[in-house]
């Protein structure tokens, strides 16, 4: 089974919201006019909303390409582009080349980072050679390489600054998100949930390098980083020995809980906000117990590590459900009630809206109707089951066992949707979330464990929902009432991350190739241009020289394109991961471009 | 010493010249108007003029992509795509794959057509492992693979109707120039100059595949397909052994001569014009004599491919002035004569006006003021060296022997214009060129023959000419006269082929990856555009559904890129044929990107 782990520690500035001053002030001030995009999310709220309407629905029609770039690499293009003054930041997948292009220039080459890695680390990156993009602060960028190390160069010169290791590719532990700013620190998570690997996010130095913290997935308190009477769940003391207690014997030593996700920052509560990944192995025969803190929703605090509450969505996984996607922190009055929140759309399938000072679970809806794996998380706080999924035991894997193939599972082992990251509009109220609308059959099997091998045990097998065709859709989303409010079909996946701007018009991308342009308010389609190959970047803008423009990475890959980018060409390769994906390559070939857009000057 | 080896079989529609009827009657046909793109070369005369004129001079400031293909293969991207209907074929550098893209779909996929090859076929490929393109006839898409098969696909289905080899790649010869239909039959060159190949153009039977003829550049009459008194130079027989004579010995056998250029066809004459390369070895020392017929324009019967006349341009080659560039066919009138001219640009920098039905001699100037290896080509008839260059012994590696540098020679050795073929107006009866304006250093040494093995000769250095800073020039030439009319000058050579149109509007591209479009008459600069990577591919324009379309890949390589495609980062890397583009990496990096532009719609 491949899957796309991705495990960025990424932070969000709540512009607008009107936060106290804090010592990372200038990151977000930066950003808060929408002309620069200096954080891999756009902001720390993880919106991916720019203030900038020069680009608005009654003109989007017009956009064309105003200049492009081809990175020399081949294989999945996740993430976003940064831009810091004149200068637009570009990443690559392995072996993850870093360009500083000028604005000035139609994207001259100011530098080139060109990292030595050891290729080995191929083939222990699960889903595809991917990375999640770049993060600036202190006048560095920082790339989070393939084999975990994680570089600060100089901003104006791409001389590396500082370098440490995150990790051992060795042992299966790989790089692929983005590392976050957060204050003086940089904030970075690790992948290898198919590999066993213990996983944390890690706070390092920005000027040094050195580490600060590390707070793991799973494991003894000390290393969690909690405080068994402070930290909370839905609003209790985890207590202690919070997660020893719901492992067997050490498996949460290879337990994954990886984190490759983004990372959301509030400086008004001052707490980071992420989610960790599957357990390890995929068959939960092998892992008895609810396996806490996978799967989990974290709030700690940046400058400690120290777990303020956290939130299991998915206790004791079956499924292969990640609870890495973004967390996106919003404004907004629920009963009358200004709160808040934090809004997540995990993979299981659900969409969560919490409180993000207290943890507390406000709503949790389906946002793809085919979702059947439960009936629904119990809101019953009187429940013995209180915020916890209600599983229907037919596609229940645990329950069916190993070697027992449970079929039609909605949705996919890749989620309703995976981290490709879904924007937020403080002018609808909306949540724009790309989605895949997949089903499964999955049938674990036991596997024993190897360091540096692969150690994850069902095969699988993809397919659209019964009886339709569109494997994708992009939608929007109510977060306070959990309600889709329009729904875009759309024949693959939705692999790309979204963009919300203030001119009423919402971006992305679509593994055909295609980026879009949709009317926020009614998901009406304005324009679409075809880039060069399949896109699983995320949509981004900025302004330059008084012009708005907008900006994606196309080319194909990660865990939906797997098959274009590792040469799998039939349904059933890679264990079944490949699925109704193998049609992929009717429409489109490999290879990384920008493409750069704006309005025709008159 | 690394250069590009183009050999390519293309032969040209004289579209509204007022041919007679012929029995390829139907491919110049599908070309006449300039909707569909039928052969590389646009027409069977070479000049990639179009008829098109809804982008003007005045309207292709507006112009701007409306979708764009990768290919999914890094490396150099030559030669353009076809268009046939509603389909554009597309191909690309090894391993060659094919595509069938719907242009009523913004590309989708139709068919892809994967060969498998041996890729020990790289390391004979001297100069990037490009393709010059594809040819169409008989509802057939023609391929001519690096490994040398030539392979005929159903244009429908992408089906292998028949394939045969045109040479062995284990002994150096190798396929980069597209084969061209002439009637019933394709023909196709070889590349293999700097591996001892004795080179040939050969026809297949477009029905079957089977072999018709072959014409050797070098060897005795019989192989060369030459009547020593009916076949002419200058106006006379050439006389029996015309090629043994001007060897020593052996050598013809492992002697170039190679043909990876473009063929052009005159209906009226039925005569097939094609060039021929530099002797083997680059050491001119090691095979004295003229080293006939290398560095030859040769004017052939397609149907039998006997020689009608031969003209040799650069005898006993000294500098690697390879003569593959193509022949251009107009008719215009010189000293109130009309004439069926032929035009050629040749490497070693003289531009060439002669009679294509007698192979007279009627203009060689030079089309870059910086050549200085010859003082002119005697054109005084009475002359003993009638039609030969006057060689300045200063920069005569022959003259100035093995081992010695011979300082300051231009053009370069890759020509002041290599394969990127120039394009000519009737409107404006003038030639647009795309130019090198490089010099070099040359130290031959001498080297021993073993097939399949490099068999070049010397090391190299280049530069642009003293106290000059640009390395290219896009330049208006009058061909009645030899003048240069306007010059557009470029920081790098100009390695893209050009298209003229109805428009007034010329275009080109260059190495940092920009579409230009420019003022037939002027030169002036009306649009660019930076497309995803440099640009070594040729310009060529459609029209479907009633808007004229203008597309070109991007992706840079070939010998100009070469230190770009192969890793190359330092000047003096590949015995120094590197030289000043490794700047180029300063602006672009690899990827194979078809762009296609229009105007807006109202």
């Amino acid at each position: 089974m491949r899957k796309i782990i991705l495990s960025a520690p990424i932070i969000t500035a709540l512009a607008g919201l009107g936060m106290p001053a804090s010592a990372n002030d200038d990151l977000a001030k930066m950003g808060a006019d929408g002309k620069q995009w200096v954080m891999p999310t756009g902001d720390y709220a993880n919106t991916r909303y720019s203030k900038l309407k020069q680009i608005t629905a009654q003109n989007v029609g017009k956009l064309a390409p105003v200049w492009t770039f081809s990175t020399g690499v081949l294989r999945g293009h996740e993430g976003a582009p940064l831009v810091v003054g004149d200068t637009m930041y570009v990443h690559a997948p392995f072996p993850n080349t870093v360009f500083a292009l000028d604005l000035n220039n139609d994207g001259k080459i100011l530098w080139k980072y060109e990292p030595k890695q050891d290729p080995n680390v191929i083939p222990v990156m699960c889903c595809d050679t991917v990375n999640r993009g770049l993060s600036y602060g202190d006048g560095k960028v920082f790339l989070h390489q393939a084999d975990t190390t994680l570089v600060a160069l100089d901003a104006k010169t791409g001389a590396v600054v500082w370098s440490t290791k995150n990790g051992d590719p060795s042992k299966g532990q790989t790089g692929t998100s983005a590392p976050m700013v957060i204050k003086d620190k940089v904030l970075v998570g690790i992948s290898g949930g198919e590999f066993g690997v213990q996983c944390h996010v890690t706070a390092y130095d920005i000027k040094t390098g050195k580490q600060v913290w590390r707070g793991f997935s799973e494991g003894p308190d000390n290393e969690l980083l909690v405080d068994p009477e402070k930290t909370t769940a839905l609003g209790k003391p985890i207590g202690k020995d919070s997660s020893l207690k719901t492992w067997q014997g050490d498996q949460w030593k290879i337990g994954g809980g990886c984190t490759w996700g983004w990372i959301s920052y509030d400086p008004s509560l001052d707490l980071v906000y992420y989610g960790s990944g599957n357990p390890s192995t995929w068959n939960p025969k092998q892992r008895p117990g609810d396996n806490k803190w996978s799967m989990t929703i974290w709030a700690r605090n940046p400058d400690t590590g120290m777990a303020k509450w956290v939130y299991q969505m998915t206790p004791h996984d079956e499924w292969d459900f990640d609870g890495i996607n973004e967390m996106i922190l919003s404004d907004q009055t629920i009963n009358g009630k200004a709160r808040k929140l934090l809004t997540h759309f995990d993979r299981n399938g659900f969409g969560y809206t919490l409180d993000r000072d207290t943890g507390e679970l406000l709503v949790a809806e389906k946002y793809d109707p085919a979702v059947n794996w439960a009936t629904k998380v119990d809101m019953d706080k009187s429940s013995a089951t209180y915020g916890r999924p209600l599983v229907v035991p037919q596609y229940s894997t645990e329950h069916n066992g190993e070697d027992v193939n449970t079929k039609g599972v909605c949705p996919a082992a890749l989620g309703s949707k995976d981290e490709q990251p879904a924007a937020y509009s403080p002018d609808t109220q909306l949540f724009y979330v790309p989605t895949n609308h997949v089903c499964m059959d999955y049938e674990p099997f036991k596997v024993s464990y190897t360091a540096g091998q692969p150690y994850v045990g069902p095969t699988l097998s993809m397919f659209p929902p019964q009886g339709q065709t569109n494997m994708g859709n992009f939608i929007a989303w109510d977060g306070k009432t959990g309600k889709i409010v329009w729904s875009d079909p759309e024949q693959f996946s939705v692999w790309s991350g979204a963009l919300a701007t203030a001119g009423n018009v919402v971006f992305y991308g679509t593994l055909e190739g295609y980026l879009k342009a949709v009317d926020a308010k009614t998901g009406k389609e304005l324009y679409k241009f075809k880039t060069p190959s399949g896109i699983i970047g995320n949509v981004m803008t900025y302004e330059h020289k008084g012009r708005q423009y907008v900006a994606v990475l196309s080319g194909v890959g990660g865990w939906a394109g797997i098959g274009l980018a590792a040469g799998l060409t039939k349904p059933t390769d890679g264990l079944g991961a490949v699925g109704g994906y193998a049609a992929l390559s009717n429409y489109t070939a490999l290879g990384g471009t920008l493409t750069v857009f704006a309005l025709p000057q008159s």
